[in-house]
């Protein structure tokens, strides 16, 4: 018997999903559980769309649970807590992002890396605690265990700060972890896309030189005069790639086609150090000569824990650091993702939830 | 005109070179250059035998320059220093290994790391300052700018401590710089050859539990009885493999062959460090995901720089460590390149130049 979602627990909720790998998003009332003691309930305001939305909702990566809600980038204000909740209270502005939840007592777990623990759930395409599906922020509301509510400073706007909640964290947190961060150094930021725009603006807040590295030489304006990069480089431009050899001391590789590895290795100093937070769907070619010969290294980082996450948006609320977004209403978001899908947008579309997204 | 290298510099010099990529070596006298101010003049006791040395014979990397001589594991006698040395006397036991020369003004230079200077002479197959070839190891005598010889400890062995100078600082460097040194961690050595082994022996010294992982299961017992390593892991057993997922912290992967690099990240743990030593001469394959899913790197090295090798060969007297090596006359060296393509030794050749290369 197919499961009546409107049912399934206690309280009303409302949003758009899709049935199948079409992507489709359509109107879908459903219901979220009964806030619990250590629950915050969160009526939504905005939420990012991310490019992992895309590859979820077409099941790119094989694995989607339909129906499926996506949305993880979610700023909204709370509407009830739990008893145990002594962090939060009603009418603060909150923030959810990728997970909401995970063993609580694992090493990662136990580190604040919950990002890595074995058993996290995500906020949507995951199985919640309770068996039931996790839904994401396309929707008016969500229930949410305290652990996994992210404290959203005053002074970064709703709209604007909602996708920090997964690029900022993703680009954010490999350049603390691998040391990417000292005043004066030189960081590429490979690809300019959601991710690659907020880790040009997070690079210069730490101080960096940055240089856009990109397929796309019409990008070079935007990256310079609205993004305050310090540099462009066409990657299809040989000369310009063979002057840039060497120079470069970190990379934040955020492009999730099939690219050319020995081309960004090249551009890295001795000690140079490249991390992958893009997800190219086949392997790529390695060669190791180049990473032997200048001790270069490759790194991973998915997005982070909820103690860095906060981090990042102190972090950001201090320097001044939002996303460029282009606002739509909930009916908006079929074109949206197309446009997505063809890198159409500056540089990341944010749902006004709260003000298109109800039952009627 | 050829070059008379036996009239091109004044010191007499016997060596065996090879002439052409069969790789085949053959009596060769030449000479070596009269001993400048900072030069030290080096009788050769014993040359390690080094995997590189096999690939510069047979032109595998499209660099050789014939008549070779090869050898970069030297350790020797002094026999005369220039007028500003100091630090040697005549009588001094030495090494020399993988170079004899840098700019000694670059980046690299001033942080001693010599070996990634853009302008390092090897000590075979370059070039050298004067701009006639360099001449490794596999002779009597060599010159060599003080700043590029060794101390070599009165308690390591000559002949077994001989593959130090390659083979022990190539895998030492990597695990000091990459942070592979905490007492209780699991170290993986990937590929049991003449890096394999000593890394086995650096590593139990460092107090990490070490595992070989290797496809040749018949290594296991003296990998475990004669090295002292912790654990093995054959490769092609899948469900020993399955069972080791996820279970080590760094791993030195000394394959020089095509191999599988998702096999040896799915064995990392959560920031698990994987470092190349070896030089595939084709890139591997890199799929992204077990990267970012689990914070782990790649990272290459080559051998180190001057003073970390004198801190490396300091460390392996004070820990008893030396490598484990067939001595050969130097009239056997041609079988023995034959078995080491084969991977058919145990685990080093080296060969006794003091009581076989002379010319007559």
């Amino acid at each position: 018997m197919a499961t009546n979602y409107e049912d399934q627990h206690p309280n009303k909720a409302f949003g758009w999903a899709a049935h199948d790998s079409s992507g489709l998003l359509s109107p879908f009332p459903f219901s979220r559980r009964e806030n619990g003691v250590d629950d915050v309930a969160v009526k939504i305001l905005f939420c990012g769309v991310c490019h992992s939305d895309l590859h979820a909702l077409k099941n790119e990566w094989g694995v989607t649970r339909y129906p499926l809600i996506p949305g993880h980038e979610v700023v909204g204000l709370v509407t009830k807590v739990g008893a145990n909740v002594e962090k939060f209270k009603a009418g603060d502005r909150v923030g959810v992002g990728v997970i909401v939840g995970s063993c609580m007592k694992c090493e990662a777990c136990n580190q604040d890396l919950e990002n890595y623990c074995d058993k996290l759930i995500f906020t949507y395409n995951s199985v919640d605690w309770d068996g039931t599906n996790a839904f994401g922020g396309y929707s008016d509301s969500i229930v949410v265990h305290q652990r996994y509510v992210l404290r959203f400073p005053d002074n970064l706007p709703a709209d604007k700060g909602a996708p920090l909640l997964c690029a900022g964290i993703t680009v954010y947190s490999p350049m603390k972890y691998y040391g990417m961060t000292e005043p004066g150094k030189h960081l590429g930021v490979a690809g300019l896309g959601g991710l690659g725009h907020v880790a040009v603006k997070i690079g210069k807040a730490f101080g960096l030189k940055v240089t856009v590295i990109s397929s796309s030489p019409g990008k070079e304006a935007d990256a310079i005069d609205c993004l305050g990069a310090d540099a462009f480089l066409p990657t299809s431009d040989p000369a310009k790639v063979q002057a840039a050899m060497g120079s470069i001391d970190y990379i934040i590789d955020t492009i999730s086609a099939v690219h050319s590895l020995p081309l960004l290795l090249s551009l890295l100093k001795l000690n140079g150090k490249l991390v992958a937070v893009g997800l190219p769907n086949k392997p790529l070619d390695l060669p190791i000569f180049p990473l032997v010969l200048k001790r270069r290294l490759i790194g991973g980082s998915d997005f982070g824990g909820i103690k860095e996450t906060e981090e990042m948006l102190e972090f950001c609320a201090k320097h001044g650091i939002a996303a460029d977004v282009e606002v739509i209403k909930m009916d908006e978001i079929n074109t949206a993702l197309e446009r997505l899908a063809k890198s159409d947008v500056k540089y990341r579309f944010v749902i006004d939830v709260a003000n298109s997204v109800s039952p009627k």
